[in-house]
């Protein structure tokens, strides 16, 4: 039996355009009850689009939509830029789709539902869990980016973050840094990035034979310039501060560094800063930032190409993580100007 | 009579699936001769799209796109960012359009052709003119951003460029300085942002009896860091450098400032360096830099608000141009640890 948006409204007792605006992605004018009531009547219901669109769609449209959580870090426009230039070169074009991190803005890009007229979907998601997902790839064809989602029944691209970790923590210590801070630490992280990174960081530690000190473990918030700022004044004000700071990401490494220079302490004599992500920003940093470079490019080309395949039906293997290269990207704000 | 893609094909020769490419936005595996028949031959024969998506379009889908130049401008990220929120405040959804600057994409936008299921549209366009702009505002709702499409029929949001960049050359006149370059201007630029905010300067200078040294005036490209940079080596390679250099955006203030790390000049001392947008990412610079802060917040607020005037039919005066509120916002490039 075809179930309609009317279906839910008598379901859950709330008015067709309230269903309507939830199953849209227009949350604004929806009390957070009612947008959970109709959730989870989709869900029950097995609720399935059953508009114009959903037969538009069954016919290609060359179109493929890049749901990403954070428009205000440039890591995910360089992803976005990657993308956009590797599905032109297949003739496709590319709609970005901003969920800012909302739970429920993620679950509606998966479930197809959101209104977009799209052949399929490159995620990045921030907030799903597995049983949220479709359970297989005929409901759409659907590319995982991010550290999220792992064991999902779809294509994953993604760096191998414990080794980019380790081999930022490494860099440190060839230097002779001994007391080496992080900053990007999150309790209860909806995404596994900040554990992953962790993780590399201790193994590095622990095959140099350093203890770790669980104060120089910092928190990362939402890994903006604004955290790493915060984090970096928490470090400054220990009994002995770190001699070294990886920063999970750039931005978070930016804003500590700029803390640094109203301490009026050296970057890196007195301290050392490494980030991951390789934003432009960073190049033209004072100092130029020290980071791990994923290779967005590759990752683009990847996530794109593995897509189009299931599009097409001409990848019909099950699904695979593939990690995509990155390399050590050695700048000023760890070696000062011997680079 | 109503015009198909099939009709376009005969018209011009080349096949249906190619037609379908263009009108999808799909330029890539088409050559840059066949785009431009079809492109002439859609214009020509009047072609307007006629498939599920346009009927659809009759009922309101709570959706607007924002269709902007350049997603390695953060300047972007948040105009998206403000336009997101608006958008929520009202129930609505935003999907990004990015165009990059493209001029076949910016006119399939217009013209309603890319597959989007939008209500209206939000544009800041960087290649079109008022001819390729539809003639008015029955055909979708759209508000413009930016500088570019004065006269077109349609509100426009943007801040007065010739008075901001008149105050930011007035502020560096009132330290003293008296070599003031600029940084950002383009020949046979599309926009018209760079004649705009050349125009407050000289006015500025003209105001302060200084005279205009062409020399002083150093090429934007595409207003990219990269291009603050390439320009900065430019103004010091001559034989009298200036002493305070305006960038007509923060990226390229970024760029240049990296240039006079490098040559281990002071700033502001020796160069003081204001930009214009108020990123992020200047707040943060070493030294933070001092600019023109556009109200983004304001700017979204007003376009969306605009923009859902025009759908819902209850705005239907003449379009306007809406001059937002813009401050100088002064930090440490140009005043120093006064600030």
């Amino acid at each position: 039996m075809t179930v309609h948006l009317k279906d839910i409204a008598e379901y859950t007792g709330v008015s067709i355009k309230t269903v309507s605006n939830v199953v849209n992605g227009n949350f604004a004018r929806v009390s957070a009850e009612k947008r959970q009531q109709v959730l989870d009547a989709i869900k029950k219901l097995n609720y399935q689009p059953n508009v114009a669109a959903r037969h538009l769609r069954k016919a290609p449209v060359g179109v493929i939509a890049y749901a990403f959580p954070d428009l205000s870090n440039p890591y995910f426009s360089d992803v976005g830029n990657a993308i956009t230039a590797a599905a032109a070169e297949q003739g496709y074009t590319i709609l970005l789709d901003y969920t800012r991190s909302e739970r429920e803005k993620e679950l509606l890009v998966v479930k197809g539902l959101r209104p977009h007229l799209v052949d399929g979907i490159i995620l990045d998601s921030h907030t799903l869990d597995v049983e949220d997902v479709p359970s297989d790839q005929t409901k759409g064809a659907i590319v995982l980016l991010g550290e999220r989602l792992f064991g999902a029944p779809f294509d994953h691209v993604l760096i191998d973050n414990v080794a980019a970790a380790r081999i930022a923590t490494q860099h440190l210590l060839s230097l002779g840094r001994r007391r080496i801070a992080v900053i990007g630490v999150v309790e209860q992280c909806q995404s596994e990035a900040p554990s992953l990174r962790l993780q590399g960081y201790m193994q590095a530690l622990n095959e140099a034979g350093q203890e770790l000190d669980p104060l120089l473990l910092a928190n990362g918030g939402l890994w903006h310039r604004a955290d790493g700022a915060a984090s970096m004044r928490y470090l400054l004000s220990l009994d002995s501060p770190p001699d070294a700071v990886f920063c999970f990401n750039d931005l978070m490494a930016l804003g500590a560094m700029s803390v640094l220079h109203e301490a009026g302490l050296r970057i890196p004599e007195d301290i050392a800063i490494i980030g991951i992500d390789d934003i432009e920003d960073g190049r033209y940093a004072h100092p130029s930032l020290t980071t791990i470079a994923p290779d967005k490019e590759k990752m683009g080309q990847c996530a794109v190409s593995l897509l189009i395949g299931r599009i097409k039906g001409t990848r019909t293997q099950a699904p695979e993580c593939v990690n995509v290269p990155f390399h050590l990207c050695i700048r000023k704000s760890t070696v000062g100007n011997a680079q």
